[in-house]
């Protein structure tokens, strides 16, 4: 606007003109604006001083608190969705769903694309109506509704979580095609809650005598598993109800989930409503029948629940394409078990050259870190890897190396070296290098 | 189930009579669950042994992957959601919606939840029109695409975003009832993007010469505001896509923002289509009619776009009610736009006495810390206070202190101490301590 146009703005504004305000700064925004967008669509519109201006530079938008006060992802974003592996299960309840790796940032997964595995479905619980008992051998039985759990201290922290299947496809020559099959039983929250041994001292336990603990859950599958006191002792096995900032997710076991930070997703008791303490490990059902890695001599082995450091590339992963040659930033995800992430390698080369990536602070135990690396690619095909190392010194093995120890027929525990082909029409596949 | 029983159902799987097997291990389940919960609702249900369960004990729950494979909260915690304050603005696009602190746990703010600042109403912009260009004093302007910004190396950190107004109606005597109402344009994510100062070298910058940039976003209201090099110059300016682990959220400028870490939130430009390189502040129009601080003596203050160290208890916070006399968990939030939380300081006695809190690590730079305090409630009346101090010294104004220097007449950057009092009956609600 000229001077004699922001003279006249401010004399009809002062008239109450407000119609006119409105026409002459938004003709003002958009000079403003024609200048920053290139290529924005020229609306069928009379005003010339809005013909380069896209309709969400020149109209008024949608309004705050829609949808009940609770946001959504973009509409674009469709395709980010977590996803069943079809035929993987018999039913839809004792399933699984992948979470999108190849499409997530950072280390947070956001609660809606959280992997989902259920042995009998899920419920919404009414946590007016939830209880949570301790009993066994402890002086007094303690039953805690959640007001009484929620007034008590608590400890919020960041973990990953990982399925003790995930993987699993890979002990086979079943190359499934993409990172969120290979991997997507991962993800990381940050969790709240109150320390196990909190609750377990107001019940009155001795843990010199008693070394192991049963969690329930209160779904359909009465999911139990046997968490040795160790774990709990050292305040990291939390019996928690937030998660990245609120309630648990109801696929995620609300109102009430046990966090034992290190170990298989399983052992992460849902629905959580018991907590038995005993002087040996219990046996349940899915410590004996399932989650046992069958060994090359035909034995199996029990209670291998720690899940060891391992990590993998998300882009370039399998099922993306590099439209063309040039620099791109590797990066993935790293973790362990047992601590902190030390350092990861990549390679692109399958596994002769390695370098060491760049780790995205903060470095977290027993969570997920974020690692990239600079690449510029010739347009050649290339073979990506990357290896982690925990603070432990222990290091990511390759495909052949675990296989070497644990045979093939497993179906837990997979934590071998991950290969993506990157091919000279830059498509990206799944690959198992022997 | 006995032996027999147990030998019965391994007959019958053998000969695949699966029905049998799993009403077999339903009742099994329903054996251990019954001692789980004490006092579950009794269904009537002819099979005495699930007598005691609630149905989700029971029966097949959801199956996995539902609601287009993106999850939801629980339908039990539809209360918590993000809420406009009834005739705060004039539309409900040139408005303010509000995170609701007091049901939030640990530092990530779901982003759902976060609290939205429009000042033309929100859009979902198709990304693949999306454009970003640098302009000004550069040697060669660019424009990128989404694609284009994505293959580049990136970051990821946690940061707070407030607005600048947060708190506003604290400079008055309105003591709004609720710490959403109070502290809620306020919420803390972790953002992934490219450091600005990297795309400003591609362009060719003189960061000797040009000392500040101009950014600017493609909603109507063409929002812009300056920043300082020195800022971009840190590596901290982020141009962001992600946040908390997926794409940006329309509400919060899908699908590119400004993230610019202690600085107000109008300056984290949404929809963000341009940065103009230039030699002196742009004057903008936020940055001269509004997000000014009006001082005791008429004058106003500008450019004062940092946020100072703050805190606020949001547990108990106004509008809670505490059952009963005993133990509580006090806890709040702390943040500082200039580096880290160093310590808070709780009182329950209106600022007599002061206790250090707990701090939850990791503690990040110009991101919010968690605190807590224990607290046993004696049932009489108590001010709940918190007092943050952050890492350069600067130690949170109480409310007479912060009149003293600033009056009673602005609208933005009140970070003076908040104050809960706690009645008789157990109800909360704001006070104002003179």
């Amino acid at each position: 606007m000229d001077p004699a146009g922001v003279r006249r703005v401010f004399a009809e504004a002062k008239e109450g003109r407000r119609d006119f305000l409105r026409s002459a700064f938004a003709a003002a925004a958009a000079g403003v604006a024609a200048a920053g967008v290139r290529a924005a669509p020229a609306p069928a519109d009379g005003d010339p001083n809005i013909l380069q201006l896209p309709e969400h530079s020149r109209a008024l938008g949608q309004a705050v608190a829609l949808n009940d006060g609770y946001g959504k992802p973009s509409k674009y974003e469709s395709n980010v969705r977590r996803r069943q592996s079809p035929g993987l299960t018999q039913t839809d309840q004792a399933s699984v769903s992948f979470a999108p790796l190849q499409s997530l940032f950072g280390i947070v997964t956001p609660s809606g694309l959280h992997f989902e595995r259920h042995h009998q479905g899920w419920w919404d619980i009414d946590p007016s109506k939830h209880r949570f008992m301790i009993n066994g051998n402890v002086k007094t039985p303690k039953v805690f509704d959640m007001d009484e759990i929620m007034r008590l201290p608590s400890v919020s922290r960041f973990h990953f979580i990982e399925c003790g299947a995930n993987t699993a496809m890979e002990w086979g020559n079943v190359a499934v095609p993409t990172v969120q099959y290979t991997h997507g039983m991962l993800s990381c929250s940050e969790f709240t809650g109150v320390p196990l041994i909190t609750l377990l001292q107001m019940a009155g336990v001795d843990t010199r005598k008693n070394r192991f603990v049963l969690a329930e859950g209160a779904d359909g599958a009465a999911q139990t598993r046997t968490i040795p006191m160790e774990l709990v002792e050292s305040g990291e096995v939390l019996v928690a109800y937030g998660q990245n900032g609120e309630m648990l997710r109801p696929e995620q076991g609300y109102p009430l989930r046990l966090v034992v930070p290190g170990v298989q997703g399983v052992s992460w008791i849902k629905y959580l409503r018991r907590v038995k303490v005993g002087d040996m490990p219990f046996g349940a059902r899915d410590e004996t029948i399932g989650y046992v890695d069958l060994m090359p001599d035909g034995q199996h082995r029990q209670y291998s629940s720690i899940q060891e450091c391992k990590s993998v590339v998300t882009t370039p992963s399998g099922g993306q394409v590099l439209l063309d040659k040039g620099f791109y930033n590797i990066t993935g995800l790293a973790w362990s078990g047992r601590g902190k992430v030390s350092r990861v390698d990549v390679s692109v080369d399958g596994g002769r050259n390695w370098r060491t990536a760049r780790l995205q602070g903060p470095v977290m135990s027993k969570c997920l870190t974020r690692f990239s690396l600079d690449w510029v690619w010739d347009g050649r095909p290339a073979i990506i890897q990357s290896r982690a190392i925990d603070e432990t010194g222990y290091v990511q093995p390759t495909r052949p190396q675990l296989r070497a120890v644990r045979g093939t027929r497993s179906t837990y525990h997979n934590n071998g070296i991950q290969s993506w082909l990157v091919q000279e029409n830059g498509e990206v596949k799944n690959v198992q290098v022997s």
